[in-house]
């Protein structure tokens, strides 16, 4: 990730959580003190942030030195050792709680992203949604990248879904995938919600590129697949954080995608333990 | 909540969401269609966040008008409708991911609080952490008191919590206190993280305001209580979000302090079902 | 376009114009004098930026009334009578330079576009490039659509334009296809840059979506298209702005991409006649 | 240029034109990859913008290493060699378009300017307006002193330029010019814009430092020039870049001011011929 | 003062100053609380910050209406009423530190302004310097004309002023007036720095419009105004706060630049007495 | 002080100052030039600002050294050597100015809060206000400190200031205690205000943590204090600036609070005697 994209995000999120100045640190830790710890998993995931972990510290300064036991995407288990730091006491106690929560979220996000590939073949793919925290999309849609997912769309700029109410205000599918086609750039493909087979059939005849299948119990869903025949791609979506993705992915479609993995994430623990140095340098 | 607090928020994550502009909606979308709509719970919960919904379509314009039919903090059940919405088609389309993002987040957040704090009884609170979504913070926190929890401090720069390796580069939890509380505003309380009895008397003879028993056991925790006896607010912290919360406010702490309260959130389902008019106004 | 799109540039633009007052309006004009003037085209072209001016003067503030006697994306001829303003003198002039260069600019970009997409059928469609002036693209991008024209990719994260340094780093067209179509949403087309028949070749084997012709003469060109008949979207490009695009459209491209229309921008002639009114009002 | 009023102008460049990555780079050039490259003039012109592509690969990092062959302000040749440039392939990828938008642009006006500047004798300075694409003054305004323009004031709060409005506001030329005297800094020269002797007498009188001849002829402006007899400096000013400047500056005026040296800029065809390191490094 | 000026300089005061929220108001007062109160001297002064004090209320929001009893730049005694404030009571009490800040900081600087410049006959101007507080520097300026004083340049970009090290890395007088006029835009007169009449001579010799004459006693700036006989503008300059203005005035100086008047300011006591309607409205 | 603190105002302060360009600096020092120099103290007083301005020629570059003779907090006498600079002479040149506002305005409140803290017995703090001067306030409350003061809450978001207006709003003391305790933090301090021994009865007995006594004269202070007995801390507030320190001090108060501390500065009188290289290097 670039620095131009990640220090906005990150100097916003040291702003935040560091605000003046740190009360304790400042008042209880000499500023040339050094400390030095270790990163470990508490339980069991994908790692998913060493970038940002080392941009984090190089942003606060200080001189603080990680070496990396886990290289990025890599599996942890419990108990493992994911990270040496060393440096500056105070850059190191200021910058932990910012970097902790990003590297617990975007390594809960990988780790939910590759239990769901794992559930299904290598035909189907696990894609992410917008369903992100506001300010923390590219991170979040680099965790599911990480966890071995599929991004889709970045935002309302870079792809086109027209959904049932673009469909109405269109005056039906045809006339709306014409709409789109005119204006939008030619890189960009154009994708078409549906809920049953005759708005699959028409999003066919329209020239999707590729056709959602919303909400679709699986039988309809192989129906659907089997109607389009390969000539669009294929989505399932609508609460795929709560399906059985083996037999979703069982009716051939070729995306699945899921808003949970952004939206109720559940952060990977890894703890921080620090150990300062006690006698002088 | 402020606007001047909000709208770099909000902005931040329209920008984010809607980049240089919606292309499905402005291609299929009238620019003077009108739309209205309906939020609707798809699971029972806590709703937070109206205000930012409020904002968010105020910032993009296009004369939205918003009634709501349950208010901020309140229970809604499956199925409850929510809120009204109706204006500007573009505008709605384009703030609905913004909008519901937040929303859900927000209630998601509001609903484990309420859950959290209606596991104890009123003697005890159940208080935050520093464990947020960088950037989200000043909007997850609203979420926990709405939720009928409390805040614990806002960042570094507001509160002053002494832990371990404060205490080691201090010399000790006296010398650490005394530095503190020489350093730190007046209006500021001062707690010390202690692991054990001995370290809860120190953090008492330092004259600590809260002290924090960390990673205790439920009798432990109960001892401290008694030695402490009033003279200082007693928290309990340590993956809080995992333990029978009856039985540690049966310890008789004070304060129980969740960080899944934010880390893990899961959101609270609502959905926005729209209607484009497809009648000439 | 969205005011939250707008208001960075044209708030940075009043800025860099005004700077920290008009020191020549301010002492010379009084706070409550009004104006009145008419936008006039000093030459023949295409009307764009209707939205930019009506926003530049809503941010003044002022109580600045516009009213537009020729609407967005029509011709105007020299000595057409564009718009009619009115309001507080002192608003007007401090707005003008800023509303005059963006509409110029802009109606410049348009002109030119109309005239390219009136050179070739309209099985062709002329595109833009990321040639375009830092900070300004999502106006001039605006802009071609205003003129006929149609939007190439908004950045490197939006489109896969892949080139011959990809291709090298990749180790060739087809390992580079497969290497973007892993890593891009699903939503996103894929573009290889050719500069002969036989890396034609190889793209249509690849499955690129899209085929760009680079810098290849009309013969050359209607050779490739020939040969991917159909298979991939076919795009011309290098110095098309100096080229017959009547010729290269006879090639049976389906796009072709001109960098001119927005790296060297003529702009359209356009004042602004204000009268102050020098009566008591 | 200090990098402190770059910096917002290209940070801001490189997130318009790479957003969240550049989607092909990242997927078809591996992190380590080295590349090398040459700048190559494309057509005759003046070069500028060597401090610009500097900072624009300084502030992607990726420790990218520029050669300069031709320096600031110097002649190039088509097909002339102006730069080496080396280092990390993704990064000279990614800064690639943002860097040469700008070179190309800024090259463009110094090349503009640099002819006008040639076709009047030494006694006469070119000079800009604000007649610039917002954003972007600061670069525009030393592109034209690198091509020996001159530059006019900045913005309106820097300069004062009193026409017909601020006269007929302030009622007359000798009222204005007195009230903008009680108000500016004593370090800001007072213009007057005139279109007749009758004015360029009033301006005299009122003792503006600056007289602008305002579309007036050339004999005209000749009578001007003659009736103020160095009392005042003297502009030439009215669509200059469609005048005979030779003959504009045999009226003895001192400067003449130009618009279309910014408003409608010929980007100066300049290259970047790069080439990926296929063998391991 | 324009809008997009103050709210940059005000957003960021009351972000400063507010936090993520007022607690004790936020605590105490019920949202739809009404509030009323008056802005009162406690000291005799002159008002500046009207269009301050009614912006911060506009930014917070809460329909504050104020009515002002004194206007802008007029004396007002000690306990006057200089205005009436009434509105949502948080917003006003929010608002109320800010915009007493700004009030009373504004007032300071146009009360000692217009001291110094009643010390001086008319024909000598007081100007301020680029001794300011950083970031509210277009706000204090703005105090000093309202003061009735003068504005020195705003920047280093805005106006000349050559000093001792300047003259001797361009190797005298002469070559730095010259090199300044080459680089300058001609609408800006070049000042030279001397401390004595050889100095003041070279200045003249070279053209100079201003010449300040600095850490002069009387009786030398009596000579070097004698000696420029109004071939140049002159300013005295050197501690100024400290010095009888009146005597250096009556040396014939044109200006009197004094960098206390923004350096070191005596805020102007002014009071807001509020009154909470504790009545049901 | 962390950078990522700093930096947001000083680059603002820089860009205030310095705007597009130095146009005597840049016009009459060539770009390689050295230049050295030394602070100096014009009168006596305590020295506060060294990161600020080691930070600041850090922004500007230039490869500019700063070695103190003085460290932070040290007493300085007129005369003093304070620093030696030595670096690139146009960074020195650029970034003087905002240096030495900045120092001298934080030496400033260093030195008068220091001479407050000499006022009183060490068992009296002395505190700062939010009258601070927007934008400034992190580096006036560090001053403070430096000068041996202690700082009152950040801002309204960190603290409880339970005023007039407040009880009157939550209908009297203690129920505007209960409600502040019931919103904030628990590790926030609350605070009432009062103005006489019933509402320090009432103070008392709705548990306050610090009792303020405003405006009351020595002898109320001292019955106040006797009343609390140690219950709660006391702060003596109300134009303490112009009040005779050490018999406050005597009434027993723990805590002075003064706005002019920061609202009413006298900058301490800093200069940089600078030394251009005028042979070559």
């Amino acid at each position: 990730m670039d620095n131009f994209v990640l220090d906005p995000i990150l100097l916003n999120a040291l702003r935040e959580d560091i605000g003046s100045g740190d009360l304790t640190t400042e008042s209880c830790v000499p500023a040339d003190k050094k400390i030095r710890g270790t990163f470990i998993a508490k339980a069991d995931g994908l790692l998913c942030g060493v970038d940002v972990v080392n941009r984090v510290f190089a942003l606060i300064g200080g001189d603080v030195a990680l070496q990396w036991l886990k290289h990025e995407g890599s599996r942890v288990a419990e108990g493992d050792r994911i990270a040496l730091i060393a440096g500056n006491a105070r850059a190191i106690l200021k910058g932990e709680r910012t970097a902790l929560n990003l590297l617990q979220h975007m390594s809960g996000i990988a780790t939910a992203t590759a239990a769901a590939v794992a559930a299904v073949p290598d035909t189907c793919a696990i894609a992410d949604t917008r369903k992100t925290m506001p300010g923390l999309r590219v991170l979040e849609k680099y965790a599911v990248r990480t966890g071995g997912g599929a991004n889709h769309r970045f935002n309302l700029a870079d792809g086109v879904l027209i959904k049932d109410n673009h469909i109405a205000a269109a005056g039906g599918i045809k006339p709306a995938v014409a709409a789109a086609r005119r204006r939008v750039p030619h890189t960009v493909k154009i994708e078409v919600e549906t809920s049953n087979l005759n708005e699959v059939t028409q999003a066919l005849e329209a020239g999707a590129d590729i056709i959602m299948l919303d909400n679709m119990d699986v039988a309809e869903m192989a129906g659907a697949v089997a109607l389009i025949g390969g000539r669009a791609l294929t989505e399932a979506s609508g609460n795929m954080g709560e399906k059985d993705l083996a037999s979703v992915a069982a009716a051939g479609v070729d995306i699945i995608s899921i808003g949970a993995l952004t939206h109720s994430v559940r952060a990977l623990d890894i703890s921080l333990k620090l150990d300062i140095e006690t006698q002088p340098v």
